[in-house]
């Protein structure tokens, strides 16, 4: 964000805060920030705030955050989770100051060194209690969103959670267990890595993803993250009944079922103008 | 292969057999086959017969091939499952002049505008059976497979098909079966669409692959991937019994375990030469 930012001449005096010496270093290094600053110091002048952190910390240091900021200042925040998120600056006498966010973008990497511009572009934004937040934060909030090329949508936190346990934590979770199950298994390392060309390489990738971000994000989703595994276990345990089976027309029945992601996927793919140059090639 | 077969100077006069006529004329219009001609025919003159198909019918065309191919001919299969391909010619009289093989590369994609050069670069072949091979038919296989780029290994077809199991198929049911629920929740496609970005649209990118090819490995590999599919559901069970008593500490040592995924795929990514410049831009 703050190299997109900059780019797009929105952000010209960029300030660092960040619990860990050597990231804050890493990120002075490679220009992602002007200058590191402890947190409260960081506050005093600064117009916009915008905190991505873990989420199990995320709303304690919201609340101070918005104790200490200027009376102008906007604050926005990039949770993966919304509900408990919202609920910890529910009372809170800035609540209006506050634009709850979540900008659908990353990779499996993490840290100062996985930074890279146009990250977000082509990418959906959700913005949470929208009624909640001033106009004056959410105009400024949707200047920034916007300039990173992202499209916004609304939801309430509820809705939110919800969707993203199916859609996104699922995911992780299905891709996480995947690489634990094959680890487990083929104690002989050779073998993945010979075979990994049949897909699970892709299919695994976010099981690279840090365990500092996500375990909180899970269970702060637990309860519909939960419903979301149940649901796609009991898929997996009518599969398995299939094949023992040996119900081969059940098998391509179900296979052509989830053939349909293809038309959405491939709608996806049309949004993004980079992806269409490069298929056409 | 017939692209990089030819590009290598191995391949010049390159027949196409199919059972579809319209994917026949897509080869010839593309430039993959010179010619088309019904299989009988195509066997009389062959010094090299690549066989390609659904495993549901490769035993069987894999038979009536050997019956009708010169003495001198080779002939590979590409299937993705070997035992019951192997069990097919075991006692064909011609069994030394067929290499039973499997070149683990591909896309979600598949018919012959999928086809393009370089797929096989930097990945691993797998032969079965070796010693059911004449020295002939094996060098023959070895030099195709090198040319292709492919660094072949050799297992015996039981050890074959387990550890494509856990490794190959059981990443395709898993992303079969995350398209599936997901669709099945999400009733409203807008919803996936817009939160696809969240690493769902990796993970799920082996849904789109053609249930023709896949329903038929499925059932031939049926008993090593039930079993890969009951560890799998296992490992998910008690993710979700994590998740239930909210022990993020447990859901943080999991996700820890599965991340030393890490190092392998890295470790292919440095095999890959391409995708090292990539990286490194």
């Amino acid at each position: 964000m703050a190299l997109d930012l900059r780019k797009a001449g929105i952000a010209s005096d960029i300030v660092g805060v960040d619990s860990d010496p050597e990231n804050a270093r890493k990120a002075m290094e490679l220009g992602l920030v002007d200058r590191v600053l402890p947190e409260k110091e960081s506050l005093l002048e600064a117009e916009l705030v915008i905190i991505a952190i873990p989420v199990g910390a995320l709303g304690s240091v919201l609340s101070r955050v918005l104790d200490n900021v200027m009376d102008e200042a906007v604050v926005i925040d990039a949770g993966s989770t919304k509900k408990s998120i919202c609920q910890a600056v529910v009372n809170h006498a800035r609540r209006g100051q506050f634009v709850a966010a979540h900008p659908i973008a990353g990779t499996e990497n993490s840290g100062p060194e996985a930074a890279f511009s146009g990250l977000f572009r082509a990418k959906t934004n959700i913005i949470c209690e929208r009624s909640k937040s001033s106009s004056d934060a959410l105009n400024v909030a949707e200047r920034i969103f916007s300039s990173l090329g992202m499209n916004t949508i609304f939801m309430e936190p509820e809705e939110h959670d919800k969707h993203v346990a199916y859609v996104s934590h699922l995911s992780h979770v299905s891709s996480f267990l995947l690489g634990q199950t094959v680890l487990d298994i083929e104690r002989d390392e050779k073998n993945i890595f010979a075979l990994a060309g049949s897909g699970f390489a892709s299919t695994v990738r976010l099981a690279k993803s840090s365990p500092d971000m996500w375990a909180p994000i899970f269970e702060q989703n637990a309860e519909y993250l939960s419903q979301a595994l149940l649901e796609y276990i009991m898929h997996l345990q009518k599969f398995q009944y299939y094949l023992m089976k040996r119900d081969v027309k059940e098998l391509h029945r179900t296979l052509m079922e989830a053939n349909r992601i293809r038309e959405i996927l491939n709608g996806i793919e049309d949004k993004q103008p980079k992806q269409i140059v490069e298929n056409k090639n």
